[in-house]
C-alpha cells in the first residue's frame, strides 16, 4: 500500500519530457500503407524499411533508428526512408506536408538530446544514402558534400589533399556532416577553427513544403542579403532537411603535439589557461579539462593511461593541451619552453605532465579525452548536462550538484554513482555528467530544474553544444528570454506552418 | 535636336537606381513637427538635429548625414536623432512604427553601397552617441560594446589587454562596430580570424516594433535554439537596429611582419598563394592582391612607396603578405625561408620583394594597400564592384571590363580613366574599380548589367563584402536564386510588416 502510494507520487513528479510532450505532435498523422505505396513510387524498395505491408520489415531492423545513442529515448516509427538524392528528399517531404505526417531527419544518430529519434511514430528520414563528396578546391579549401557524409570519411577524403575538416569530435566515426551542421556541433577543434556559423559557407536545404532552398555557394564571402542558411545551423532538423553542405576546410597542420598535465588544484586551471594561451598563441589547438573522477573512470575502462599512478597522487584534475602548426621544430620549441617555465615556476601550476613523444602516444593521450563519454556510459546511465559557465565555476558546478544529490540521499551505488565534469575550457563548455545505476524519475527530479537554475545563476547556457532536442525543451527558458523564444516560434511557424518537421523538438 | 534625342535615349536606359526606386518607400510618412515634439520628450535637444521647427538646425549640419562617403548618394532627411541608450532607440522606433515613418540606421557612414543614407526624407537614426564598452573579459576574450563604438577606439581599448578586434579595415577610424556587423564587413583580417558570423557571439537589437531582442550573450558556445542574431549580421539595417555587440577578441599577436612582392605576371598569383599558405600556415594573416595600375595610383597620390621604381619595371601586379604570430623569431624564420625559396626557385614566381624591417616600414607597406580606396577616389568618381570570383579569374574580370568599356568608346580622359583591381585573394574577393571623370548614366549603362553577368558567369557574388544597399537591389538576382529572394522577403515581412526599417535597401 505504502509503496503504491509512493509510486503514484513519483509519477506525479515526473517532468514533462517523460510523457514525451505530444504537444508538437497534435494534428499529425501516422504513416499508412497508402503512404508507403506512394513512397514506393519515389524510392526503390531498398531505400524503404517499414513494418507496414507490403514491406513488412521485421521491427528489430528499425530498432537502431528508433533508439538513441544513450538508449534513453525510444521512438515507435514504423517507417524509415533512405533517399539517395535531394530530389527524392523533396518529393518525400512534399507528400508528408500534404498528408501532415511528422518527419524526423536522422544523421548518424549520435545526438545526445534525443533529437534524432521519433517521439511517437513519425517517419524517419535517414540521410545515410546521401554520402558523396560533390567537389573540393585545394586552392580555396572549399569542400562541398552531401549531408550524409560521415565526418571521418570526409577527414579521410581530405587527407591526401593536405586539408582537414575544421571540426572533430568523439563520434566522428558515425556522425554525419549534416547532423553536425544541424546540431551546430562544437567539438575538439572549435578553439582553433571557430564555430560552424563561421566555417559553413553554404547549405542546400529541403524546406518543409518540399521546396529546395539552394544556398550551396562555394564562395568564401558573399554579402548579398540575409544569410538564411545560418538559421538551419543548429536548428536540429526543425526547419528543414539539410541535404548538402559547403564548408571551408583548413590546411592540415604539418605537426601536432600534445601534453597531459596533472594539476594539484582546480583553481590553477584558469591561470594555466591564460599562460598557455600566451605562450602557445596561434599553435594552441585544444585545451581540455578532465576532473579526477572521470579521469579514473577512463583509466578503469581501458581508455588509455596517460600518467604514472604514483605521479598523479593528489592531482585534483587534468588538462590536455594540443598544438598544431606548420613547423614541427617551432611548435616543439614553444611547447618545451612552456613546460619548462611551468615546472620551474616558484609556485608551479602543475604537479607533473607527460609530453607525447610518438604518434602512438599522441593518440593514447587523446584516447583518454575522447573515451570519456564512452567510459561514463559503461559505468551506468548518464544524465548529461552540456553547459556553458564561466571557466572559474566549472568545479563549483560539479561540487554543488554532487552535494545537492547527497542532500537528497541519492548519492550511493543504487542511485547516483558519480558526478563528474570535463570539457572544452577554451570554449567555457563543461560536460557535467551524473552517472546513475538507472534513469529514474527521482534522480531526474532532483537534477532538474536544479542544474538549470544553477546554470542560469551564472548566466550560462543549458546547452553549449548538444542542443535542445526533446530533452531540454521544457528548460529552454533558463537560457532564452521570452522575446527570443517568441521569435523562434515565429520563425518555426513561417517555415513549417504544419509543424511536420521534427515535431516536439527544440521548441517548448 | 539630335542631342536631345540622344539625351532621351540615355534617360530611358537609366537603371532603376537612378530614380532611387521609391517602391520600398510607398506608404511611409515624412517626419512632422508633431513627431519632433514627441522626440523631444524622449531625447534631450542636443540629441536632435532637425531643419523643422522648433529645432531649425541649418540644413548644412545635416549634410554629412545625408550624403554618403563616395558623394554618390544624397538623401533629403530633415531629421537626425542621436539616442544614447537602447531604451531611447526603442521608444523612437516604436513611435516611427506607429506613425509609419521610415528609419535609416546610420553608423560611421563609410558604407560603399548607399545603404546608410536616406533615399528620400527618412529619419536618420545615428548610433554615434552610443559608444561605451560594456565589458571585457581577458580570460575568454569576450568584448561587449555599444553598437556606436568606432572600430579604432575598440582596437585602442583592447591594446593594453593584449587583445585585438578580429576585424580590420581601411575605414577603421570612422566605421562603427554596429555598422561592421550590419554590413558583415570582411576586411583585412578575415583570412586569419574568419567572418563575423563566427566571431560575433551575441547582439542586442531593437526590432521594427520597438521590442528589444536581447541576445547579448557573453558565452562562446550556446546551442539553445535558432541563432536569430545571425539574421542581423549583414542585414544592413533592414530588420532592426543593432544597439549592442558581443564579439570574441583575439589575443594580440606578439609579432607582425609583412612583405610586398612584385610579380612578373598575374598567372603567378595562384601558385604563389598555395606556396605561401603551405609555408606560412597558421601565421599567414593577409594575402592582398594589387594590380599594377592601382599600385601606380597609390604611389602617385602619396600613399607610400614600397619598392624601388627600377626594381618593379615589368611587374604586372603585387602581393602584400602579412604574418602575425606569437614568436617573432619563429615568424621571421618562416618568412625568410619563404622568401629564400621564392628567390632561388628555378622559375621564380616573383621578380623582387621588400620585407619590412621596422614598424615604420611595416606601416608604410600597409599604407599602400589601405590607401587604395582613397587613391582611387582622388583620381575621379569610382564605380566600385566588390565581387567574389575564383582567384584565377581576377585579372580576366578586370581585363574584360576594360575591353568592354573600350568597345563602347568610353575609355578616355573624359569618361573612364582607369579600370583597376585589388583585393583579398585569400577570400576570393576582388575589388573591381572603374574610375571615371564623373558618374554618368552612360558609363553606368555600359557597366551594368555587364559586370553582374560576368560575375554570374563565374558563379560569383556581386557583393563579397560591401553589401547591397541601394546600389545593387536590382542586381540581387545575379547572385541569389528566386527561392532565396522569396525567403528573404518573407523574413523581412515577418520582422518589419510596415516596412519602416531602412526602406528601399537590400530587397528589390
Ligand atoms: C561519443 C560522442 C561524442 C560526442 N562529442 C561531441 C562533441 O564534442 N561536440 C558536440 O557538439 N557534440 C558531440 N556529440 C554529440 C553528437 O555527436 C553531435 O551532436 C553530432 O553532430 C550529431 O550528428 P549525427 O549525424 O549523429 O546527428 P543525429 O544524432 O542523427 O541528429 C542530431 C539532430 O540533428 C538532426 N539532423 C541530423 N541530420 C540532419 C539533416 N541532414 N538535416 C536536418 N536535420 C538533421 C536530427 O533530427 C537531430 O535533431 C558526441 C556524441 C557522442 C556519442
Ligand atoms: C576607406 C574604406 C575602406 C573600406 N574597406 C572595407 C573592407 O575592407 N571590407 C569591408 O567589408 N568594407 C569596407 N568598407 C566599407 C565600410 O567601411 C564597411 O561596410 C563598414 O562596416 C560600414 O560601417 P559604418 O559604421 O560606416 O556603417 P554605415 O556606412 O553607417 O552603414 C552601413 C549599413 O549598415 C547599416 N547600419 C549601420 N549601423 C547600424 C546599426 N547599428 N544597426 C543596424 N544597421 C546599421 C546602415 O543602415 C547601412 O545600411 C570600406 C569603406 C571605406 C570608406
Amino acid at each position: 500500500m505504502f509503496s503504491r502510494q509512493l509510486a503514484r507520487r513519483v509519477v506525479l513528479r515526473v517532468p514533462r519530457r517523460w510523457s514525451h510532450s505530444p504537444a508538437g505532435l497534435a494534428g499529425l498523422n501516422s504513416v499508412t500503407e497508402e503512404d508507403l505505396a506512394h513512397f514506393a513510387k519515389i524510392l526503390p524498395s531498398s531505400s524503404i524499411l517499414s513494418t507496414l505491408s507490403p514491406s513488412a520489415t521485421p521491427s528489430s531492423e528499425l530498432e537502431p533508428f528508433n533508439n538513441d545513442w544513450m538508449d534513453k529515448y525510444h521512438g515507435k516509427s514504423t517507417t524509415v526512408l533512405k533517399p539517395r538524392t535531394t530530389q527524392e528528399v523533396s518529393e518525400i517531404v512534399r507528400w508528408c506536408n500534404q498528408r501532415k505526417i511528422g518527419i524526423v531527419p536522422q544523421g548518424g544518430n549520435t545526438g545526445l538530446v534525443g533529437g534524432g529519434v521519433p517521439i511517437k511514430d513519425e517517419l524517419i528520414l535517414s540521410l545515410a544514402n546521401m554520402a558523396k563528396v560533390r567537389s573540393f578546391d585545394d586552392v580555396s579549401g572549399i569542400l562541398v558534400a552531401d549531408a550524409g557524409c560521415i565526418l571521418q570519411s570526409l577527414t579521410d577524403y581530405l587527407a591526401p589533399h593536405h586539408h582537414i575538416v575544421p571540426l572533430d569530435l568523439g563520434a566522428k566515426g558515425s556522425c554525419q556532416i549534416g547532423g553536425n551542421v544541424s546540431t551546430n556541433a562544437g567539438g575538439l577543434r572549435l578553439l582553433r577553427y571557430g564555430s560552424l556559423h563561421g566555417s559553413v559557407l553554404g547549405l542546400e536545404v529541403v524546406l518543409p513544403d518540399g521546396t529546395v532552398l539552394d544556398q550551396l555557394t562555394s564562395l568564401r564571402k558573399d554579402n548579398t542579403g540575409y544569410d538564411l542558411k545560418q538559421l538551419f545551423i543548429g536548428a536540429e532538423g526543425t526547419l528543414g532537411i539539410v541535404t548538402g553542405v559547403s564548408i571551408l576546410a583548413a590546411p592540415a597542420p604539418q605537426a601536432s603535439n600534445n601534453v597531459m598535465l596533472a594539476l594539484p588544484k582546480f583553481e590553477n586551471v584558469q591561470p594555466l589557461y591564460k599562460e598557455v594561451k600566451r605562450q602557445l598563441s596561434e599553435v594552441l589547438s585544444a585545451f581540455e579539462f578532465i576532473d579526477r573522477t572521470v579521469y579514473d573512470l577512463a583509466v578503469k575502462h581501458g581508455q588509455g593511461r596517460a600518467l604514472n599512478p604514483q605521479d598523479i597522487e593528489g592531482a585534483e584534475c587534468f588538462v590536455l593541451v594540443e598544438t598544431s602548426g606548420g613547423n614541427r621544430e617551432h611548435d616543439e620549441q614553444k611547447l618545451n619552453s612552456l613546460l619548462e617555465s611551468l615546472m620551474l615556476a616558484e609556485e608551479p601550476l602543475i604537479n607533473t605532465g607527460v609530453l607525447a613523444s610518438s604518434p602512438a602516444q599522441f593518440s593514447a593521450l587523446w584516447a583518454i579525452r575522447e573515451g570519456l563519454t564512452e567510459a561514463v556510459s559503461k559505468e551506468g546511465k548518464a544524465y548529461k548536462y552540456d553547459i556553458s559557465v564561466p571557466l572559474n565555476k566549472f568545479q563549483e558546478v560539479v561540487d554543488k550538484t554532487r552535494e545537492h544529490l547527497r542532500s537528497k540521499d541519492l548519492l550511493h551505488e543504487n542511485a547516483v554513482k558519480y558526478v563528474v565534469g570535463y570539457g572544452h575550457v577554451g570554449d567555457g563548455n563543461l560536460h557535467l555528467n551524473v552517472v546513475a545505476a538507472a534513469y529514474t524519475p527521482e534522480i531526474e527530479a532532483a537534477l532538474e530544474p536544479f542544474v538549470y537554475e544553477l546554470v542560469a545563476s551564472y548566466k550560462g547556457s543549458i546547452s553549449a553544444e548538444h542542443g535542445i532536442g526533446v530533452m531540454k525543451t521544457h528548460a529552454l527558458q533558463y537560457s532564452k528570454n521570452p522575446t527570443s523564444i517568441e521569435w523562434m516560434k515565429k520563425i518555426k511557424a513561417l517555415f513549417d506552418p504544419n509543424g511536420i518537421m521534427n515535431p516536439g523538438k527544440v521548441l517548448p
